[in-house]
C-alpha cells in the first residue's frame, strides 16, 4: 500500500498543509516540525503524485518550451541548456515544436494549460498580441527567449542582435571588403531579422560604403533558401567580395552556391555566418561567424522562468546576452 | 465559475461514469445519450482538467520520449515525426534528452512515471535489464526505436543495419574500389554499432576483399571523434581508396580529415555515410549515403506505441523499415 500525504501528516503529527509547505517552502516551517516530517517521509517512502500534487498545490512542476523549428541545431542547443537548469531547479521540461504553424502554436498553450505547466517558454519569434492574449488568458506566467516585447513588459533573454550584426560587417570591412552583401530572415514573424539588418546598415553607411545598403536578399530558415537568395544577390550584385548571413544554416547555402559555381571561399568571396551551431566548425571551409551563447540563453531562460514563478517578479527584465566574433576560415583580407 | 464533470452529467441527466466514456470511448455510449453528453460539455463549456482526468481515469494523454543526444540531427527528424503523429493521435509529446548518462535516464524515467505518461518510446541506444526492470517496474508501456531487444518481448521499429550496411559497401565494391576502411560506432551501448559492422564484413567477404576486415575504428557520436578515427584509420591503412561510415556526421569528419591533409574526395577517396540527415545534401561534397526513413520512423513508433496502449498487444512485434541508397559527390568510381 502505497503511503500517502495523510499518513505522513498523521505518523509526524503536524496538519497536511504543514506536510505540504515542508515540500514547497520549507524556509517556511520550523526546524522541529520540519525534521519530523522529513523522517516520516523517509520512514513512509513518501513519493508525492504529481496528479495529486497538481490538484493540491496547483503546480505541476513542469515547464513549456515552444519553438519554431526542432531541426535548427540552434535550438537543439537552446534545449540542451534549458533541459539542465530544468534539472537542477527540479522542473520537468514539455518541448512542443510548432514549424511555426500559428494554430499548432495556440493549440500548444491549451495543451500547456491543460497539463498545468508552471510556466512557458517561448522561443524566437515574434509575440503576436493573438499568442500574448492567450497566454494571458491562461494565466500561465511565461519569458521570451531570443526575442523580446516592446508593447508588453514581458520578461526576456537574447543576443543584441543590431550590435552583433555590426560587429560582423565591421569585420569584414576591417579586412578590406567594400562590396559586402547580405542574406536576411525573409520571414514576416522574425524577431532578429530587423536588427540584424539595422546593424549592417550601420556599420556600411558609418564607413562610406552605403551603397551596399540595398545589395540584401531574403531567405527562411533553410539552407536551400538560401542557396536560392545567395543566387539572386550574386546575380543582381556579381561585384560581391564579401556576404554577411544572418545564420550559419544561411552561410552554409551561400557557399554550396559559390562552390556550384567555382567561386572560391575564401579566395574570392568571404562568407560570415551568425549563432555558431556545431556544424560551424564542421563545415569546409569552418565557418567564421558571430558566437551566440546558445547553451547559456536555453539555461539563462529557465533561471528566469523559475526566478518569475518564485518571486512573481524578475530582476531584469530584458536581459541581453554576450555575442563574440570567432575567426574561421570562410573569411580572409581582400 | 468553471463547470465540472458533475455539472455536465446533471446537465444531460446522466452518470458521471457516462459522461466519461463519452470522452474516451465515445463508441460504448448509445448515440441518443451520447448526443445530451456533447450537448452539455458545449452548453457549459466544460474543459476537462489534465490532473483530473488523470486522477479518474489513470490517463494523461501524454507520450514520453527518451533520447540520448539531442544535438544529434537523426533526433530532430525522429521528434518531428513523432509530434506529428502525435499531434493526429491526440496526444503531447515530453522529450526528455539523456546525453546517455544512465543516472539522468533513470531519472527521466521517475519523471515519466510521476506524470503519469501513457507511455514511452525509447529511443536508440540499448535496453540495459537495469532499465527494462524499471520500466516494468513502473508499469509503463515502451516501445523501442532504432533499437530492438532480443531478450525481451519489446515492440520494435528500426531499419534492417546488417542489410543497409552491406548494401552501402556493396556499393563502393561496385565502384571498384578493393581497399575500403570502416568507421563504426565505439560506444559500448549502441545497439546499431554491431550489425553495421557485420554487413561489412558480410560485404567485403563475400567478394573476396576479406583483408579489409581488420581496416575498422571506432569513434562516439560526434564529428570530432570521427575526424580523430579517420587520423588513426589513415595512419594504420594509407592505401583505402574508400570508406565507409555508420554515420553521415561521421562522414563529415572523414571528409574534414582528409580535406586538411589535402586528400580530395571524392577523386582520391570515396566516402559514404548513413542516415541521410538534413545536413548530407548541404555538405561539400554532398554525401553519398544510406538514406534512413527518420521522420517515418518517429511517426511509425508513436503510432505502435498508441497501438499498444489502445489494445494491450502489437500486431508486429519487430518491425523493419526500409533504407535506401543516395548517391551524391561523395563517391566515385574507383
Amino acid at each position: 500500500m502505497k503511503a500517502t500525504i495523510r499518513d505522513v501528516a498523521r505518523l509526524a503529527g503536524v496538519s497536511i498543509s504543514t506536510v505540504s509547505r515542508v515540500m514547497n517552502a520549507p524556509e517556511t516551517v520550523v526546524a522541529s516540525k520540519r525534521d519530523r516530517v522529513l523522517e516520516a517521509i523517509q520512514q513512509l517512502q513518501y513519493q508525492p503524485n504529481a496528479f495529486a500534487r497538481g490538484l493540491i498545490y496547483k503546480k505541476s512542476f513542469t515547464l513549456g518550451l515552444l519553438i519554431p523549428d526542432i531541426e535548427n541545431l540552434y535550438f537543439a542547443g537552446i534545449i540542451r541548456g534549458m533541459q539542465d537548469a530544468c534539472i537542477k531547479l527540479g522542473y520537468s521540461l514539455m518541448i512542443c515544436n510548432t514549424d511555426r504553424d500559428k494554430e499548432r502554436l495556440l493549440s500548444y498553450m491549451d495543451t500547456f494549460r491543460e497539463k498545468q505547466v508552471d510556466g512557458i517558454v517561448f522561443a524566437s519569434d515574434k509575440l503576436h498580441p493573438e499568442y500574448y492574449e492567450k497566454l494571458v488568458g491562461c494565466r500561465i506566467p511565461f519569458v521570451l527567449l531570443s526575442s523580446h516585447s516592446d508593447e508588453y513588459e514581458i520578461p526576456s533573454i537574447e543576443v543584441d542582435d543590431e550590435v552583433a550584426a555590426y560587429d560582423a560587417v565591421k569585420f569584414l570591412i576591417e579586412l578590406g571588403h567594400r562590396e559586402i552583401g547580405m542574406i536576411g530572415f525573409g520571414h514576416s514573424d522574425s524577431m532578429s531579422g530587423p536588427p540584424r539588418y539595422d546593424g549592417f546598415v550601420r556599420a556600411v553607411t558609418e564607413s562610406g560604403l552605403g551603397h551596399n545598403v540595398i545589395r540584401v536578399k531574403y531567405a527562411n530558415h533553410r539552407f536551400e533558401d538560401a542557396y536560392q537568395a545567395a543566387h539572386e544577390l550574386f546575380t543582381d550584385h556579381p561585384g560581391l567580395t564579401a556576404v554577411f548571413c544572418v545564420a550559419d544554416e544561411f552561410a552554409m547555402g551561400t557557399i554550396s552556391y559559390l562552390k556550384d559555381r567555382n567561386v572560391l571561399v575564401p579566395g574570392q568571396v568571404s562568407v560570415i555566418g551568425f549563432d555558431n551551431l556545431r556544424m560551424a566548425s564542421m563545415f569546409i571551409p569552418k565557418l567564421t561567424t558571430i558566437a551566440q551563447p546558445i547553451y547559456q540563453l536555453g539555461y539563462r531562460a529557465a533561471e528566469k522562468l523559475h526566478e518569475l514563478l518564485s518571486t512573481g517578479s524578475v530582476e531584469v527584465l530584458r536581459e541581453k546576452m554576450q555575442h563574440k566574433l570567432i575567426v574561421r576560415e570562410s573569411s580572409r583580407e581582400k
